[in-house]
């Protein structure tokens, strides 16, 4: 098992992948180091308090706006939105959005639909904000305020320490809008939280060689993790072509876990804090059924370890960076790889 | 094959999933008669214009809201957001509600969650609509405005008579807050769609034996009938204990579109509308790739025919009733019996 983990520790050393997952830490700290210009850049912009805030994403760029989508509602006490691009793309829809703040998120920043999003709620009275790679690309040229990822080029086709920077702003949005449910020194700490994960391939091994032979995947997570669960299946999917799904605890009761069999792989998240108790009750229910349940979490005999320290609102980006290491070392033990997978480029080009 | 299908025909008389499929025609008639008056219920409590809308559902009833989601943004010209109830329940948000209308919808009225985060919306401002069959429940009895599904009891576990009245309440309230995208004979003509989809049993039958062999089904639309393939989704997991996963064509595109092997069949849904050519072009990239897909829309060599007169903002309600099928078939076809899936109830008590 040693020489296992081994060989494939040199293997994830040759991916493109893995080379961008290793300078999450370095991203984070850079963007948490810029996090009062930052604050300046939106509270000069923004209507304040504003009136609701919508966001637009798709794929990876969606999970981190579904996480800034709990995150800003509890933050700011006002609604938050998660855009329907196509009432606006392709209905044409007239929709009153005055005094609202509008958050694009897109890594290129080259996605046309994103962008004629953000233009129209710009037109219907939003303040736009775009979270891109490149201030002068479509995206960040039509933008009120743009906060760039700051992560470099990222060259793999599954996107990582984009991801992890967009989560990262939205953290940031956050505490620019109120009383965030951390400290100062919880941010500064992210970088150092997310290398640990990295450090520690070997349980990830582990638990790729358990999902490897899993019809599907289900992962699970509630609550300010829940966006965690969602970008993990979509990694798995994109990585290793396995059919994974993320889904809230609750929602998994309401339907999904009828389908959950003893082939089906659960891959559960869990911090500490007030989610804790649900997402822990399901895993027991599914282990009393003889599902295989894989958790990530903080107690000493979780398969997947996460740093306990993080609080439960910011344990979505060390729980990505987990779900990253996990897809890849299922890739590579399914002989693909990650770096190109079938059927997809770097930008999507939905309109 | 010919008897094959008369085979399965005469064990789908026996089912109560079946029976209750059946009385959809009567349930939509009866609802749609009873329109004037849901409308003038919602017109004597409702702020005008309200400032946005929030729906609140978990499993099949927040795929009826997703429907409504789409729909009520549309009409009303306000924004509408689908609630993270965890926010409420777990986290304590407070969040401003004031002017807003919120809508709950839960079959049995009974699970604790819906009901407690309707209450927490109505402390924060909002006017509370129950979508409910029971309106003495604990959720009925919290609401301002209660619009009964009318359907009468279900007792079949995947629900599907209740989740059609669902979505007619929401064409109701669409109606009711502005100029629905309909004439008011097109409502009328809903009951006969849906018993001319039920009445061809035998393209449902065909396309469960295409899919029976996939590795997992993802069900594809768009916009106004994107509520329509995480329903069908839903309803194959429930029933037939698949892998299904409903997707929007265009986050389809954005990286799970990888995971669609050989192995895997795509039920592409479609309604002549602004989405039409967006999912069609979807449907034709996949065949080029060799993936099995089986496609319901309204042209002649459609796999799942549905009746083309129906306007798109009303489509998805005769294809979830092919959905509902479809996820029928392929349950008897796997020898399993759709009225009791594995691990699940009728009531989930979600807190």
């Amino acid at each position: 098992l040693i020489f296992e983990a081994r060989g494939n520790l040199r293997h994830m050393a040759d991916t493109q992948m893995a080379a961008e997952m290793r300078e999450q830490p370095a991203v984070i700290a850079a963007l948490v180091e810029r996090r009062r210009q930052a604050a300046e850049a939106l509270r000069g912009a923004l209507p304040s308090p504003p009136a609701g805030t919508i966001l637009i994403g798709r794929g990876s760029s969606d999970n981190a706006a579904i996480y800034g989508r709990y995150l800003i509602e509890l933050v700011s006490g006002r609604p938050v939105v998660l855009a329907a691009p196509s009432l606006l793309t392709l209905y044409g829809a007239k929709v009153d959005y005055r005094g609202w703040l509008a958050v694009a998120v897109s890594q290129s920043g080259r996605t046309p639909e994103i962008a004629t999003v953000l233009e129209r709620l710009q037109e219907a009275g939003a303040c736009g904000v775009a979270l891109t790679s490149d201030a002068e690309s479509p995206l960040g040229a039509r933008a009120d305020v743009v906060l760039e990822l700051a992560a470099g080029e990222e060259k793999a086709v599954p996107a990582t320490k984009t991801v992890t920077a967009e989560l990262v702003l939205f953290a940031l949005i956050a505490s620019a809008l109120g009383d965030a449910p951390w400290a100062e020194g919880d941010l500064e700490r992210l970088p150092e939280a997310v290398a640990w994960v990295l450090a520690d391939e070997d349980r990830a091994q582990a638990a790729a060689a358990r999902l490897a032979g899993a019809s599907g995947i289900a992962c699970v997570a509630r609550g300010l993790l829940y966006a965690a669960a969602l970008e993990t299946a979509l990694k798995i999917k994109e990585t290793a072509l396995v059919l994974a799904e993320g889904y809230s605890g609750a929602d998994f009761r309401h339907g999904p876990i009828a389908a959950a069999t003893r082939e089906v792989g659960v891959l559960a998240m869990l911090a500490p804090g007030p989610a804790y108790a649900d997402t822990q009750e399901l895993v027991a229910l599914l282990r009393e059924r003889g599902v295989q349940v894989t958790q990530a979490g903080p107690a000493a005999d979780d398969e997947l370890p996460l740093p306990g320290h993080v609080p439960e609102a910011l344990a979505a980006i060390p729980a990505v960076v987990r779900g990253q290491q996990v897809a890849h070392a299922l890739a590579q033990r399914l002989g693909l790889d990650p770096d190109a997978p079938a059927g997809l480029s770097k930008v999507t080009a939905t309109t």
